[in-house]
């Protein structure tokens, strides 16, 4: 059987049975959540995760500036660490380098590494440099949190409302804009291109959520897989309310441009890198950022619900980008 | 300029000098050493690794096993952490895959790792899965070390004694008969190839030599290399003498099937993962495992030399195995 029939969700839930249990007592969260977990202290956790983007099938040097993409590397990792309730700290850069790159493209990709670790006191502290056929960039980055701050996937409890920061699909929306170039008004279309090519995880939004939310995830696969992953970890079912969605305007004008509905956008684009949550109706009154309510924790029995204005339900589907199969 | 002009270590010293000083006090050694170091206590310090094996560079499936290959990526960084005199802990496996290759070859991968993690009792606690056009595998890796024991490249003491563990040249030479089928005895064979194959971190002996010797590194790139960054973390300069390097007689005997110099699988071979160190004459004497002294620690002024057994001198030329040229 090829990797891409099993999908990268399947090859994971593997690969934990495979492996069995941890060595070490010291660690709190193993493979499946959004960083390792790992105690350190009476009080301190370290988050611990990695991402691999592989030329040509996260980014193409057609459409990203290599400091684009060395922003984008260490973004997606911060996000893994805000997602979990922490804050990023130490991270190291291996680089597969085609021997014809040019030093200054790395010199590039580097300060696009450095200008998002400044911006969240991120330390680069080491890596490796390797030769490869095309460009491959793996950062790991550790983080720290406190016991009682740490947000898993697994908490989500029946009653909960699911929750979101920002606004979702334009990620999504300016991919597709970038691949299919129409007439779009410049300063509409450069909004959502901004969102999928300068991802801003949402670390400090994540440290005031951490201390009232159930359970937390960030949106990196698309809405409706990630919610799944929540859905699935917490052995709980959901409603999401399609019409709740917070589609941003221009989104919503790039789709009807492009034919497309924002609502697919937002639901399986991916790469949007806010922050999905389940919080208690008290602590939701006690939350004062900017969030969007899209649906509520139900029972494991009841599944995994789309509810259209109307009130009619249908199954959501949890067919966000599968990077396996590299399908939608 | 190409980044195969500059080579690895060039790349190394430009990224390290514009990426800056370090926002974080508790970054004790950043780039540039086999590991990043952290301080998370008062008397403990994280180690923080990673390394990327890149399919055709590093690894041929015509010649390794996934399961080898498994092996093979956790080794080389639990080496990174023994160099540094640390005992590894946790580690993440982030992994591009071809969409055609079959989960067996996965499971069998995740076999090799999980057999050198029991080994030393790493726990692999997360990771990354995405497609990619050929297979890249990387591991990161945490250890801890006592701030006492910490050893690094930059200590080492005009006056110092250079040694080695084990032999060295026996991974250059297995690769050499697995790429040039000659015919030699099998258990001749079988030794080399099984030092290149499966390379087993001196990790026990790095818990031994850590509180006697100055600094350390690991033997990855080829010994006049690794030496070369010794001396120059050190600003020292260093005497090795040829005849005193420890080549084992199955390196002797396959060298001369191919027509090869031993002496030069093992000054400019790599990949041997034993451990280089440098030690004081007083501590050496307290040293009770085997080892080799090959070398002696000089005055930066005397530069890095190679001295035969009639005492003729001549410049030891770092040309172990570089990444971007790919050459040796």
């Amino acid at each position: 059987m090829d990797v891409s029939v099993l999908g990268e969700f399947g090859l994971i839930d593997r690969i934990r049975r495979s492996v069995g249990k941890d060595i070490h007592r010291d660690v709190l969260v193993g493979i499946g959540d959004d960083c390792g977990v790992i105690e350190i202290g009476h009080d301190k956790l370290l988050l611990f995760t990695t991402d691999m983007l592989v030329e040509e099938v996260h980014f193409s040097q057609k459409t990203y500036t290599p400091y684009q993409i060395g922003w984008k590397a260490l973004a997606v990792n911060i996000s893994d660490i805000a997602a979990m309730g922490g804050l990023p700290k130490h991270c190291l850069v291996a680089l597969g380098l085609p021997s014809n790159l040019s030093t200054n493209f790395v010199d590039e990709l580097y300060k696009g590494i450095s200008k998002i670790g400044a911006e969240f006191e991120v330390d680069i502290v080491g890596g490796d440099i390797v030769k490869s056929r095309f460009l491959v960039i793996n950062i790991s980055l550790l983080g720290e949190v406190k016991r009682e701050y740490l947000k898993r996937r697994s908490e989500a409890h029946v009653g909960d409302k699911v929750a979101v920061t920002g606004t979702i699909g334009d990620s999504a929306c300016g991919l597709a804009i970038l691949q299919d170039n129409r007439e779009v008004i410049e300063e509409i279309k450069g909004h959502v291109i901004q969102k999928h090519i300068f991802p801003y995880p949402r670390v400090r939004e994540a440290q005031v959520i951490r201390g009232l939310a159930n359970s937390m995830i960030d949106l990196s696969d698309g809405l409706a897989s990630d919610v799944m992953q929540i859905a699935k970890a917490s052995s709980v079912g959901v409603n999401i309310f399609i019409d709740k969605l917070p589609i941003s305007p221009e989104t919503r004008m790039i789709a009807e441009v492009l034919s497309k509905d924002p609502r697919d956008l937002a639901l399986y684009g991916g790469e949007d890198y806010e922050l999905l949550f389940t919080i208690d109706e008290e602590n939701l009154r006690r939350l004062d950022i900017p969030i969007t309510i899209i649906g509520e924790i139900t029972s494991r029995t009841q599944g995994l619900k789309l509810i259209d204005e109307l009130g009619n339900s249908e199954d959501l589907v949890p067919k966000g980008y599968e990077h396996l199969t590299g399908s939608n």
